[in-house]
């Protein structure tokens, strides 16, 4: 029996790693955790315990996240999660390792793999995301690690691009499609209830916004603006505007103040903090578009077939299925969007056509078959005879 | 006065590292050093009290070797690193960071650079060696390192492939020279007292072989070929053996063994373990030939226009600059490569004509010049904007 | 010139330390600080910008508070901070290492000296306190620091007691004194300004109560209670009720929840978060009690002449100077406690007479000239020959 | 079925967990081991591999023995093992934390049980031994501990002066005599074909000398006079010589020399490097007396009723059973010594019956009959409500 050894560090990594690790156990495999970082935090509620429910065996708890916001606390970390997890590495001897992203973990992860002599898989190389330090981070775990898993065909070319062996590769699409189908339906009488918002006699739009670690400041402003655009948009069709809270990146306090002033402003806007997934994935399901600059908007709402609006920098530049609309910070341009992602009935039924780049709900099936048929024995798969 | 934090673990990058740190006192820049790894062991003599007495101020000594053979010995090592230097790097708030190569210091100092916002320089980028795990290290520090030092065209070109920006690549060449070129000649009778070893009456050819990591098990037969083609050619036209002992990778205990038996079979042959470095020096310009596997064959020989022969796997697919002949471990192969390289007046005329493609004695003003015309207050440098 | 590394992790250690470190560069002392651990953190205010202001050199900022509330938290911790320190003390070559107290950076600094060979002074041992894992921490750091600056005369004992030698103890007293001494005085109408709550026409009690790690559960009844008995008792004889929020520990949130339950039952009860020291030592020197349970009623109150109501088992079995009734949970206890202590005038003028078994502001410079006659080249101060 | 992880850095001190953690197998405890520091060591042999195949699992590998002479050495090793413990102690959750001595896992494992909230075993408390930088560490030990085996009455008395509570003390006396009693007896016939030295027509006495930190300089003239003692005495008493190796602390490489030099002078001396245990034993049994300064002749001789002369200060100030006779550099004393302990009937008969104050084979039995006996649920054996 073959050992796969997960390695993740904050929920939104974990959700994606799920389902792969699910099918690995239906497949036969042996799967262990290696849990770290924010999961171990009492500020991101802990979310280790979440793991153990799901019943995954816990190789060990690293704790690696520190307690600053100084630019140290990212670098010390990694350095604190690579002595931690070679501990672990060693005893457990997988026979591979298992991550995603462009994170500490990422980074960390590849490390130990490559001397640690352990085929180490690695989840969404040759993506593109330009602006902060993760990005450089992404791209060096994919010159170490030896099994690339491409959450889209263009990706796979970045990959080949910066010299991997195409062998190496799997465009296998983004694994995370599988949780969202797997999500029974709600109706929008429960959904309604559970809100204690009508979105029953009204359609409604949703909003979604993170600050950009690059425009922290103006991260409130570019909130107010977001909120006056969507809600007067909403006033002029009869909609309602359904909120969701940011992430806790640095500017998030300043958009939460404008969440608060724009619930005692406008009352066809009601904003929530965190959704039980098969809520919030209902939500997506039911509404007219998505509007504000989730990562969601680029890599899953094409699987919902949803319209998009994306507004201001962040996520500009990553593959657009075609769903997504790209405007400034300007009234009239969001609006304009808005309009034409709730009513132009052409480009909507464009989009329930579209062809999803990021692929479809058998990526964890196409990774697991993948992974079975790599003969672990094979020298070849252990030492890169290409690297530029 | 801008500052540069250099970073060290082995005296033979230091050796790289050395005029550069000197060319950037020369041209006004604060200079210190972070040593690590083999400089702090006795095993490896404290080879940072050298660096002491070349007059640098050691920033911080941080122990991250770990007294072991197993595979956690790099792993762990690298995290130690991570998590030391982030505490030096934190204090001294240096301009750039600097780092040679694709070992442990050379992925700990680029993820530190890059999660700690420091411009870092990286050495030797693009230059594709096979068979270890120090490999891969070196093209993932070329994807987090923010300027790029290339010692041939061809490797700065390896950089543009796996899609470094233009801009961030200088092709410097190889730094070493202006060390080898510095240092005085001595006379033949001067070198063969040192040596208690005829090179005066007797021309003689020097033979230096590492093990190599995937060859192991094989280390001490294959010398034993190498010790028994020399020293039959050597006699057949009336030669010296000069031999240098290894480096202590596995295997080299095998080697050592072999040398011992060799010397005692073979009145031609002498072995000597760590010679002065004027002494090496002065060796290798008066020899006829050198025989082994060692990097210098390739990186360093073409300086002294010295024709090599590179017996088996280790250095193959380097960049030849048209002075090595590589064989196989086969004794009629090697002695045609030998008698080739010492006695055939075209082949070592073409030598003296070659063109260098790991560049002159100009590198580190070429480095030292291409650094301090970089605003450090532009945020380009520190942002990737282009990853593949 | 001499050299003291003093080590510190949080606000309420530095609070004492700092006047010492005054009386060491008045004294003609180098000075450095290894700033760790709560100082670093956002939670906490970055308490190091503090040591900055008050022109201290940061030798090293050494990270060790990890995110979790697990039991890792403080295990890791010490074992990150060990590491980081060994870094810096090498470094900085200190003839001195100084520490406070019974928490990570006690026990990692005296584990650093000992092993450093650095001579090591530890204040405040010998002070037994029960009931949570530093208690033994402070022994521990008795067995191995050099020398000892004990806050009372009965923990010098208690130091002799377990086999320290008497020459290596100093009874300094404690040396926050002095900081108390320095404050200028500010008028009642100052103070009633500044809080926006007239202590002017009424006179006063103080309330502050903190959390016990071994009475979690309990914390918020017995604020309640608390608040109860205090707001009753001001009441009855026309006084008002001056709060303080309880530190972040364990239990403090539900103590929270009733201290704002509490201002708005009660109009003579007003809490304040975080006071400029300035005003804080100026409430407590002109109020008639400090009920609750801050270690404040124990070492600090002698220095005022203070009647304390201690509620509850924190601080239970130190040294009382005569000034510390001590009252369980019962709200007829209390409120006969409070009558006492600020009505008792034959009480109150026995504590105007008492004598300070914790010293007088003295302390700073009992220390230094301690310190300064020690000759650094006597073996006999690194080597212990008297452990039991 | 309770759990305890015992931790084990080194040879010597895993001898003496051998024979406890198999009687707490027997008991029916579950036993795991963490391994550390020289145990993974290759310039150690790697003497964890007789761990695994004692049978013991491995609960973690910690590497943690820095590969440098300077005294960063311990000081940043204590800080990675108490790193890399506590993730193991959180996975194990042992009810019990087992450890032996005075060395860095010593501190590390009885931190770990502190903050960790695990009872913690300490072995070989209040045994003073005075001179280097373990014996502070050793009475620290003492303080964090949870339970304390002592290997003597006055040992355990010393435990009650520095303030543990009586009943956390048991006097178990030294647990490896059992390992001795297990070992089954060879005729001299067999250890001198073993040895390749005739102990048979001639009786012999044993020499075994180790540096000494604070006389590191004086070692090689020290052994010297040892040598030349021995050989003498032996000489005109026609004795042979047997010479045993010392460890490998500093001013080891001094002892050697003489050693070999020894070897060239005197025919009736011969010196052997690491005798198999069982060996080794036997060379004890029937030795006429031990000379030198091994702990040995302190804690083990007196259950085999062995003379031992100790030479220097080594050892000075331990507990003697009556079976040691201390002196000091000068050959007549020495000489007088041997004398005195090969062929003083009165005293050699005397010897025969004393009373070990080291106690007896039962140990181990005690000890776990001890543990067996606590209840885990019992808080008071976590919380120390006496410290002095």
């Amino acid at each position: 029996m073959r050992k796969v050894l997960a390695v993740t560090g904050i929920r939104s990594e974990y959700d994606i790693l799920y389902p792969i690790l699910k099918e690995f156990e239906k497949q036969g495999f042996e799967v262990c955790v290696a849990v770290c970082n924010a999961h171990l935090s009492d500020a991101q509620n802990n979310t280790y315990k979440k793991i153990e429910k799901d019943g995954f065996r816990i190789a060990d708890k690293i704790d690696c996240l520190l307690s600053t916001d100084r630019l140290t606390q990212r670098s010390k970390g990694v350095g604190l999660l690579i002595a931690g997890l070679t501990q672990t590495a060693e005893r457990e001897k997988p026979d591979f390792l298992l991550v995603v992203g462009d994170r500490e973990e990422s980074i960390a992860t590849c490390v130990v793999g490559n001397y640690m002599d352990i085929l180490t898989i690695h989840l969404g190389g040759g993506d593109p995301v330009y602006g902060n330090s993760d990005d450089p981070i992404r791209f060096a775990c994919s010159k170490l690690a030896h099994i690339h898993c491409a959450t889209a065909d263009e990706y796979a070319k970045n990959l080949l691009k910066i010299g991997e062996d195409n062998w190496r590769i799997l465009n296998s699409g983004n694994p995370s499609y599988v949780n969202i189908a797997n999500i029974p339906q709600k109706t929008r009488e429960e959904l309604s209830g559970f809100l204690n918002f009508d979105i029953v006699s009204k359609d409604y739009i949703t909003l979604l916004k993170h600050p950009l670690s690059s425009e922290v400041e103006e991260s409130g402003e570019q909130m107010r603006l977001a909120i006056q655009s969507c809600t007067e948009f909403a006033q002029t069709h009869n909609l309602q505007v359904v909120g969701i809270y940011p992430n806790t990146d640095p500017g998030s306090y300043k958009i939460i103040e404008e969440i608060k002033k724009g619930e005692e402003l406008y009352p066809n806007l009601k904003f929530f903090k965190t959704l039980p997934r098969e809520v919030f994935i209902n939500i997506i399901r039911n509404t007219l578009t998505l509007a504000g600059n989730s990562s969601m908007g680029i890599l899953e709402a094409p699987f919902y077939k949803l319209p998009v609006v994306n507004i201001g920098n962040r996520q500009k530049g990553r593959l657009n299925a075609g769903n997504v609309e790209f405007v400034d910070y300007n009234k009239s341009h969001i609006i304009q969007a808005l309009q034409k992602a709730c009513f132009n009935q052409n480009y909507r039924a464009k989009i329930q056509e579209l062809k999803n780049p990021y692929g479809d709900e058998t990526s964890c099936k196409k990774i697991v078959d993948f992974i079975k048929q790599i003969d672990t024995q094979d020298r070849r798969w252990y030492v890169k005879t290409k690297l530029c």
